[in-house]
């Protein structure tokens, strides 16, 4: 499938319209599904869909770990994809008895506070040690994403995620309509190459909400760098899982919102 | 609750770190239910929860007119908030069902193409009569809309969405940390206030993605202006609305994707 079209526009500029084109994402109802039976839909764009798969199946806390997917098959469906996810039987076995006790949170018959206790689970603690990194390295992170970004050259209109190993370079990039679903292809890319996610930084174009703050944490990834700024709870968050969280990274400057610890400069400070 | 806190952090500039802070924005799980059982979690912006009520059931299909909703209570629940929202009769017994046929897209039993229908809707019809607009108008609404953005000012990290009336001004305006969110309290806003969607334009400060052109075709608004692109299927769905699509909106210029015909210029020219 393609992930971009040329669209017919009309330009105004300078008072005056004029007919144009401009390259525009695409974008297409994707269903994961477990076992015949779908899990969700998400608008997504339609590329890197194996990915895809892993990384969301690990941020619904479907698997644990990469080994318990055995096949994914995307099939066409309609006006969407459906992703046919195969699980090994023992996580097959464990999602149909927790899709028994809660069909979700759309419509389940939970109450309020249920339902925000799920929203709200517990964040992995990432690991306290190993990678501390110059602020050349954010820099440098930040600098390969941007030219990593085909899809976004292309539209102005396409989140980027990335996975740069200091002294590697940038690992992986994955490209989406929605911020999440980069993500989410990102952490399935990492695993899928058989790294681990404490090697390296996780770099973000977009803002850090709360979930993209869980998503990195499951992972495994310390560092979590973006573009723009953090919500109030993406910073607590981060916190309680001992991550790094550095927003508006932009040339030389950043600003650090947690984890000061890992970023090693000439001149001593903390957070207090 | 509060909008906003802030943040302490440590600033690199010209090398050096120093202690300094940020006003972000405050983002909350937010559930809503009905008849005590939640439809959705949404992580949002505490504020402004009894529009966001109203636009998110509308934009749900669970009523299809304000005043089918007789009473929101937003209750404190746990590290978020309990939107207990109270439905006609008639409305509440037509949701029963609908909730017996679908427990609803997220581990639900229907396989991935049916999801992907109930992802994929269609899109009201949006009034072909009425609205036309000069230029002039496109660029005083999203001047507007920025002036207006008081939660933006502090954190430069939400979104906002306004309903902007020629001859009348910005009407309303509603932010959240999610375009989606700020869209739904828009709309609550806007019907609450009494206004039908026809009479004015939808202006954003977002990308428009596909669920954002549904949103405002579900107000009734024939016009949707945002500072950034739209995707493929944004396009395809605004035109199948019959609704005016505007991306790009910045300063004096801007671009036509669908629905020309609304756009008074001195020069003429169409879509192809």
């Amino acid at each position: 499938m393609k992930t971009s079209v040329s669209a017919r526009e009309l330009l105004f500029r300078d008072g005056v319209l004029t007919p144009s084109s401009r390259a525009v994402p695409e974008e297409t109802p994707i269903a994961f599904s477990y076992g015949g039976s779908t899990h969700a839909v998400m608008m997504a764009t339609p590329a890197d869909l194996e990915d895809f798969a892993f990384g969301f199946s690990l941020a619904e806390g479907i698997i644990t770990s990469p080994d318990e997917i055995l096949a994914v098959e995307p099939l066409e469906a309609g006006a969407g994809l459906d992703v046919q996810v195969t699980l090994r039987d023992a996580t097959a076995d464990a999602l149909t008895v927790r899709r028994r006790r809660m069909a979700g949170p759309v419509g389940c018959g939970l109450c309020g506070i249920e339902s925000i206790e799920q929203a709200s689970r517990p964040v992995p603690r990432v690991a306290a040690a190993g990678l501390r990194l110059a602020p050349e390295d954010i820099e440098e992170a930040m600098t390969a994403l941007g030219r990593a970004q085909v899809l976004n050259r292309e539209t102005h209109a396409v989140h980027g995620a990335g996975f740069f190993v200091p002294g590697e370079g940038l690992l992986a990039i994955r490209e989406d309509v929605g911020r999440h679903n980069a993500l989410d292809k990102l952490v399935g890319a990492v695993l899928r190459a058989g790294r681990r996610g404490e090697e390296g930084v996780v770099v973000v174009t977009s803002r850090l909400s709360v979930e993209m703050v869980q998503k990195a944490a499951i992972l495994g990834a310390s560092v979590l760098v973006a573009i723009s700024a953090p919500t109030a709870l993406a910073i607590r968050t981060a916190e309680e899982a001992g991550m790094t969280l550095i927003g508006i990274a932009r040339g030389h400057d950043f600003e650090i919102f947690t984890g000061s610890e890992r970023i090693v400069t000439g001149v001593a400070a903390n957070v207090a």
